[in-house]
C-alpha cells in the first residue's frame, strides 16, 4: 500500500538527469557520491508526506531539492568530519582534492537552485533560504562548540536541529506547503519532521559511540576523536569530568574510547539516551494524529519509531 | 552625475545586516572578507546598468545577491588558491580552519536565496542557478586542466567566461531583467558584462604574472606555481616547449618565475596578451551602442576600457 518503488525510481533517474555535467571531475564525483545510492530517507519523507496529504504538485521536485542539499552538504562536510569512509566509500576528496569536493557541492546547490525554481513557488525559495541558512549555521556551531569546548546539551538540541532536524521538516512540511494545506496539518507535518530528525541525529550520535564498525561502516567513536559532544558523553559529563578531558584530548589516549563506552553502560547513561530518543521519536508520532487516517501516516509513524529501535 | 556613493553606502548597509548571525566564528569570517570593503565592482555594475535604464526595481537586491555569490566563491576557493593573502588580508580559512570558511560561504549563499526571493522574481532565481551551476563548473574544470595538464587556449577562453564573465554579464544583464526591458538592450547588456568580465580576469591574469608584488597585494607567480595556464603561458607554450615544463613542475625551480616574464616580454607575448584584452574591452564597450546614451553608459565604457590601460 505504502509501496514507494515506482517514485523512489523516477527519483533516481531525475537526479542523475539533473546532475550532469560536461566537465569530467564533476561526474566523478556525483557517480561515487550523489548517484550511488545512500538510503534516500529524505526523499521518502517527502513522498509519505505527499501521498498522506493526497498527493502534492512537485513532489519529485521537492524531493530532489531536498537531497541535493543534503548532498551538497555531505560534500562539504568531508573536509570537517576527516571520516575515513563515508557510506562505506571512500571520502570523494581523498581522491580529487578538497577544492573539487566543494565546488561540486556547489555544483549540487546550484541544481538545487534550478529545481525549485520549476516548482514556480517563492514561499519555498524562501523556506529552503531558512533552512540553508539555519543548516550551514548548525555546522559551524558544532565547528565552535568543538574549538571552544562549549559543552552543553543547550549547544547539542541547537546543533541537531540545525544539522539535520529542520531539512527533514522541511521535506515532511513540503508537500503541505505545495498544496496549500490548511496551516494546523502543515505545522503537524513540520513538527513531525522536526522532532523524527532530532531523534534521526540522536540515533546516529548514539550508534557512532555505541555501535560497532559493522553497522557503522566506519571506525567507532569517530565523534569523539574531531571532539564533538554528544548526547552521551554531556549526559557523563557532570558525574565523570574525565569525559570532557577525553573529548579535549581528542580521546588521544590508548583506552579512552573504551572507557568512555564503559562508563555509558555502567552508569546508565546510554539507557537514559536511549529513553530520550524513544521521547522524542513518540512525540513525533504523536503529531501525525492532526493528519487524516492512511497508510502512509502509518508508514511515517513507524519510521519515527523504528528510531528508537535502532540504537539495539 | 554618475556618483554612486549613496546606492553604495546603501549595499554596504544592507550586506552587514544579511550576514548577520548569532553563531560567533561566522560573523568573524564575515568581518573578514565580506564586510571588510573590496572594491564591490559587481554591485558597481549593477548599479551603472540599472541607472543607465533609468532605474530598476530592487536593484539593490540584485547588487547583494551578486557580490554574495562572488564573496561566496572566494570563501570557497580559498581553499584551491592556497593563496597566502586575498585582498592584502590572511586567507579567513587559515585562521578558522577549512571547514569553517566552506561553511561560511554556504551561509552565504542561502543569504543569496533569501534576497532573490524578496524580488518575487522567479525568471532571476532561474538565471542565479544557471549562473551558479557555469561558475562551479569553471572552477572544477580549471583545477581539472591543471591535474590533467590539458593546457588549451579553449580550456582558458572557457574558464574565464565561466569563473568571472558570466557573473558580471548577469550584474548588467540584471536591472534589464528586472524592468522588463526589450530583448535587444538586455542583450547588449548581457554582452557587455561577458565581455568585460573576460577581459577583467584576463587582465587580473596578465598582472599575476607580469605585475609587482604592490599592486597585487600577494607575490607575482601564484597562477604558475598553481599550474594555472593563462594567457601569457597559453600564447608562448607552442614556441618554447619549457613554459609547459615550468608550469608542470608549478614553477618550482629557482628562475622559472623570471624565465617565464622575461619571455614574455622578449617574444611579444606580453604585449600580444594587452592587444587581445584591448580587443575584447573595446568590444565591450561597444556593445553599449543599444543603449540610450547617458552618463551611466558613458561610465560603463570607461570602465571596460579601463581594463586595456590597467596592464601597464
Amino acid at each position: 500500500m505504502t509501496d514507494l518503488e515506482a517514485p523512489l525510481r523516477r527519483f533516481e533517474e531525475a537526479l542523475s538527469e539533473l546532475v550532469q555535467s560536461d566537465v569530467l571531475f564533476i561526474r566523478l564525483i556525483h557517480q561515487d557520491l550523489v548517484t550511488a545510492g545512500g538510503k534516500r530517507i529524505r526523499p521518502r519523507l517527502v513522498f509519505l508526506a505527499s501521498r498522506a496529504l493526497g498527493g502534492a504538485p512537485f513532489e519529485l521536485e521537492l524531493a530532489l531539492a531536498v537531497e541535493l542539499l543534503h548532498s551538497a552538504t555531505l560534500l562539504h562536510d568531508d573536509l570537517i568530519d576527516d571520516a575515513e569512509t563515508r557510506r562505506g566509500r571512500e571520502a570523494a576528496f581523498r581522491k580529487y582534492g578538497n577544492a573539487v569536493s566543494v565546488l561540486s557541492g556547489d555544483f549540487l546547490l546550484s541544481r538545487l537552485l534550478h529545481v525549485i525554481a520549476k516548482t514556480g513557488r517563492m514561499e519555498l525559495v524562501e523556506r529552503f533560504a531558512e533552512v540553508a541558512k539555519t543548516l550551514s549555521e548548525g555546522e559551524v556551531l558544532q565547528f565552535q562548540v568543538a574549538a571552544l569546548e562549549d559543552y552543553s546539551l543547550e549547544n547539542y538540541e541547537r546543533i541537531i536541529t540545525a544539522k539535520t532536524a529542520v531539512l527533514m521538516a522541511l521535506a515532511t512540511e513540503g508537500p503541505a506547503l505545495l498544496l496549500g494545506a490548511e496551516s494546523g496539518v502543515r505545522e503537524a507535518l513540520y513538527r513531525y519532521g522536526l522532532l523524527y530528525g532530532q531523534a534521526f541525529q540522536m540515533r546516529d550520535d548514539y550508534l557512532d559511540l555505541m555501535g560497532t564498525p559493522e553497522v557503522l561502516g566506519k571506525p567507532v567513536g569517530g565523534d569523539l576523536r574531531e571532539g564533538k559532544a554528544t548526547l552521551i558523553p554531556l549526559l557523563l559529563m557532570e558525574r565523570y569530568p574525565e569525559v570532557r578531558e577525553v573529548l579535549r584530548r581528542r580521546a588521544r589516549e590508548a583506552g579512552d574510547l573504551e572507557r568512555v563506552r564503559a562508563l555509558a553502560r555502567e552508569s546508565g547513561a546510554a539507557e537514559e539516551a536511549v529513553r530520550r530518543i524513544r521521547e522524542r521519536a513518540e512525540a513525533a508520532a504523536q503529531a501525525l494524529e492532526a493528519l487524516p487516517p492512511s497508510p502512509f501516516r502509518e508508514a511515517l509513524r513507524e519510521l519515527a519509531l523504528k528510531e528508537a529501535e535502532r540504537v539495539r
